[in-house]
């Protein structure tokens, strides 16, 4: 019997991975193909032929796939557009004096990777979008008509939901959470986006970094952390020093967490949610960036706010997240539809 | 021949105004009780028959009326509950050793007014909302689907909208934008909510106040805000002031501008609004708040939002706002009915 299905697909900087998702979650089949194979901007279009063999090929071997839809997630995707804008890390121009400007590089990746499954519903959005979709339709936040999530990652992204409804913006690229200003924006740390005093230049796998650098300068205690270099430097080796009482990743844990928190009490402010979801490689740092968070959280919440926001960690924390938000941009569309026409 | 109207309440400290709003947004009739005169908690049954009674006339006095439903601004009041919780300025306790904690008093109003119209549908949201929802169905917003309303008065309220929809959020009281950190929380100024550092102490009638104060220590220039003492002080004398090339009333509005323009820049990369609109006394000083505001918010803006979001006056300013958003909340609701029934 014929069984639905939809592909989820995820592009990440190194590899692209997807897989075939069912109503409940399981990923029945899953594949990748190198994307860094394809790094360069005229290798665009190789790199879209590529996908659409490798994905044809993993629905081709589930013979009962009846495919509903594809949904991808990645950096600096557009929902409205289906286009990813200028991404960072992907397709760049590779003669670095191309007098085509790096700030502006457009790819149609719906139309483009559509083309080659004709009819079939092919949908994009951010890979922060993406996780709280995820999260609402497989997760933690199943039943929530107002919830974020925050991603921890290299950055720090944001999906936001309220009304039941994913907040994209005018735009299309709301919940940029970790382009707020967390210290002041002339004297801040640098972010990558060309500003100062962005949230993610302090809570964020690098931001906590920083952060250790900068208290090893300001404190003078013992720390195995001081014989490791800027570039050799893991978020994770935190962690391991944190389990180990070390009191410069003790204090690096309660900073970030406190920045996260009153960002956070902000974020209450302006759309109440029900819960804040964290997820990504520094939410796996557990209590360590629990604990301050939430307190800071609490501290600072406005009275009407005070101990009823509920902070999570994802429910979809170990499993293939990228995958699974993906396909759950077509699994929400496709029940949705499925209430609407009963 | 019967005509639809709705019924816009907005109560406010001193006076209750109320008025009979058609589709197009003409109030055709309105009238008012006074509030103060009901200041007291036990006072609160009294009033909300004063109320009634009073709107009753209004109805009856216009015999063609067919009364879709009753919408109500108010201040702390939620749009899920019906009731109004705790609200500043009414229905305090008259003894201020009563026992029973002003921390915490709950008035049942969408129940209590409803009893009085059987059947009639009785909604109320906070005063931000409402204004909010007037903006989008009579005002700037017509048609917009993604903006956020910003009332300057003595405080700072907010009223979001993402998708169409109003955020309320999961508590009901999301909005409350005067209250994100527009300074630090341990240094910053007082606020009114009990902590430090909220936008509101920075920018609003009394905000723009203390700004001038703290500019009459730190200047040593001439000026004739000099003469005035605190609590003499309006905020409309900056504008007065700022006519004459006042240094202090004129670096007031550039420092209350730049504080607005940063936190609009952290709005939009939160839910990228199209329009940002500016309604309320301070609003009223035009391009003195509305230049700096503008120029702040775009230097600050993620290069993906630079020169999108537009800044905008409200388009109801002049009106009688608070009667037309209490309505607006009722004729938003009928609407989407009748296309829904279509």
């Amino acid at each position: 019997m014929m069984k639905k299905y939809a592909m989820g697909i995820d592009i990440g900087g190194t590899n692209t991975a997807f897989g075939l998702v069912d109503e409940d979650g399981n990923v029945i089949a899953e594949g990748k193909i190198s994307t860094e194979k394809y790094r360069y901007y005229d290798d665009y279009k190789p790199y879209i032929e590529a996908l659409a063999a490798a994905i044809k090929e993993l629905i081709a071997s589930q013979p009962e796939c009846d495919l509903i839809g594809i949904g991808v997630g990645a950096p600096n995707a557009n929902i409205h557009t289906g286009v990813i804008e200028t991404p960072a890390n992907l397709w760049k121009f590779e003669n670095p004096n191309d007098p085509r400007p790096n700030t502006l590089r457009i790819f149609k990746f719906v139309d483009d990777l559509g083309k080659f499954f004709n009819g079939t519903k092919v949908m994009i959005t951010n890979d922060a979008n993406a996780a709280a979709i995820g999260e609402m339709v497989f997760g933690n936040a199943r039943g929530m008509k107002d919830f974020a999530m925050i991603t921890l990652g290299t950055g720090l992204g944001s999906g936001i939901v309220c009304n039941g409804e994913m907040v994209y913006g005018h735009d299309g690229f709301a919940g940029e959470y970790g382009h707020i200003a967390a210290e002041s924006r002339e004297t801040g740390r640098q972010c990558g986006c060309g500003r100062k005093g962005c949230l993610e230049a302090y809570v964020s796998a690098t931001g906590i970094k920083r952060t250790a650098f900068e208290l090893m300068a300001t404190m003078t205690c013992d720390s195995e952390l001081r014989s490791i270099p800027y570039d050799k430097f893991e978020a994770k080796m935190l962690s391991e020093a944190a389990d180990k009482n070390d009191p410069i990743a003790l204090e690096a844990f309660e900073r970030t967490g406190k920045y996260l928190g009153l960002a956070l009490a902000d974020l209450t402010a302006t759309t109440s949610p029900e819960a804040i979801i964290l997820f990504g490689g520094l939410a796996n740092a557990g209590d360590y960036i629990m604990r301050p968070t939430q307190k800071y959280m609490e501290e600072n919440q406005l009275m009407v706010f005070k101990n009823k926001v509920k902070l999570l960690m994802s429910g979809i924390q170990d499993k293939n997240v990228a995958i699974l938000g993906g396909a759950a941009l077509i699994w929400k569309q496709h029940l949705e539809a499925v209430i609407e026409n009963y």
